[in-house]
């Protein structure tokens, strides 16, 4: 957790990678295969990280070398690839937001999470620049609290906001507070069913219920082309001890009364059903668009 | 915050009334109805206060007297009759719960939240007693962690339960781990409207999208028949200290970047539509049930 969010993963994978292979002696094809799945084992959920790392190993394969200017290169430019898809995806939905809208996020998904500019907050922050009046509601986002990394972020660009609790934004949305809901997301498999940060889940079904469209902005390193059964999916559960303990910076509080367990399921599944839409540097996808729209690019790149 | 839940509220104000006459040197209606008007507006959204308080100030405008010892005897009764009334909840619903089932919680409706048994813990307290096999989801119940209380509860009978946060219900309920939801409740309105802790709704909503059963354990004292308008029910906002701040036993972290604001409602109101059921001593009703019930009870009392 000393990195989060599925790009800033996915690229500091990619060098993890290169590191890896400086620490090596010579080419040799177990070593690397091993390095490949360490790494990508560090975190099971985020798809980035295992799109960014086998496109270096790919690399390393296909050179038969693990000389180090060429792989520093190629970690770079899949790192400034990210950056500027992450821009392109702000440049694509900021328009979804308007004077006056209340816009909720869940977690972190900011420039903190990815090379710069952030997934879902790229939009926030471009309709910002344009001079737009909205205020973000700003999920918490417990156990880690992903959404004081967001408010920092919101605040740093003096764009208006407020942090809730995990627990109210059913509340607003009732309200008529919340007209967007804006996510990033750690992957898109085929059908357009998006796994991210345990709690998305809850907020897309109640944004549905109350009408009030649910958006997922996702870089292509992030979708799973050739995952189809979201039963599949990997879902990291991690320890008890982030939802028994709270850490401020320099002491931690126990919250939980001595004896009671704690289950920590770090991400959630939710069916396409709940999504409006995919914010994609090539525009605003529907579910069913996502998969063809990836096959043709491959094509055309090919 | 001293005192908290609904019932215990209710009985604590009744003993607050009983004190506040104690100070008075004689009997005069203004300085009641002003002990009364504070007293009750101390927490607005519970409904039992203002039943408890009014029963005792009736009693005392009709007596024109503030001799203590039947102001005390009549407190006494009224906690005693909240004792009972929890008991019977817990019997009429205990068998809600059966072997292998995952209920869900939310908030504490306790014994620490009642004058004994509680509301929501009644039925799963008599269920366990009877030796039933069930495992309690307890939500830690931001921003106060009322959770925490129900799982010092739960650990104190030996009842089988897993601290989650929040946001993790929904992902619970999709792998199929929840068959139940019980909650408390502040205020039950006419149509079966229902005031409980913030996320109530949120989780109601989820839990009627997979199909799960959502009970409110509801003394009478926690109806207000009078009340139509769901949108006259008092939602106390708290401070956003309480967001910003987790406290320990002797210490707090502040968990918030300096200059993010906060918005802290107390509670959220969910449409009868996603109860299944009010348990209360009498039985298990449905929302339309509520008032005309409640109306045969009055006229039947008279």
């Amino acid at each position: 957790m000393a990195v989060r969010g599925a790009p800033a993963i996915g690229a500091t994978g990619a060098y993890a990678f290169v590191l890896g292979c400086q620490a090596m002696q010579e080419f040799r094809e177990e070593e690397i295969d091993v390095l490949k799945n360490k790494i990508v084992g560090a975190r099971p959920t985020a798809k980035d990280l295992e799109t960014f790392v086998i496109e270096l190993h790919e690399f390393v394969m296909r050179e038969k070398s693990i000389s180090l200017p060429p792989l520093v290169t190629l970690a770079r430019s899949l790192a400034d690839e990210s950056k500027e898809e992450c821009r392109l995806i702000g440049e694509q939905a900021k328009s979804l937001i308007r004077d006056d809208m209340g816009v909720l996020t869940h977690c972190n998904a900011g420039a903190l999470a990815t090379v710069d500019y952030g997934t879902a907050l790229a939009p926030i922050r471009f309709a910002h620049y344009e001079g737009k009046k909205f205020k973000v509601f700003v999920d918490e986002t417990r156990p880690r609290l992903q959404g004081m990394l967001t408010a920092w972020e919101l605040a740093q660009e003096g764009i208006d906001h407020e942090i809730i609790v995990d627990n109210a934004a059913g509340f607003f949305m009732q309200q008529g507070k919340i007209q967007l809901v804006i996510t990033g997301t750690d992957r898109v498999i085929r059908d357009g069913t998006v796994t991210n940060k345990i709690g998305t889940l809850e907020k897309a079904i109640v944004a549905h219920h109350f009408g009030i469209p649910v958006y997922i902005a996702m870089p292509w390193t992030t979708f799973d082309p050739n995952l189809i059964d979201s039963e599949q999916i990997p879902i990291e559960f991690r320890s008890a001890e982030e939802v028994n303990e709270i850490h401020g910076e320099t002491s931690k509080i126990t919250i939980s009364p001595l004896g009671s367990p704690a289950s920590n399921p770090a991400f959630d599944i939710t069916p396409p059903e709940f999504i409006t839409g995919y914010i994609t540097k090539d525009g605003i996808l529907k579910a069913e668009e996502l998969y063809p729209f990836y096959v043709d690019q491959i094509n055309n790149n090919n």
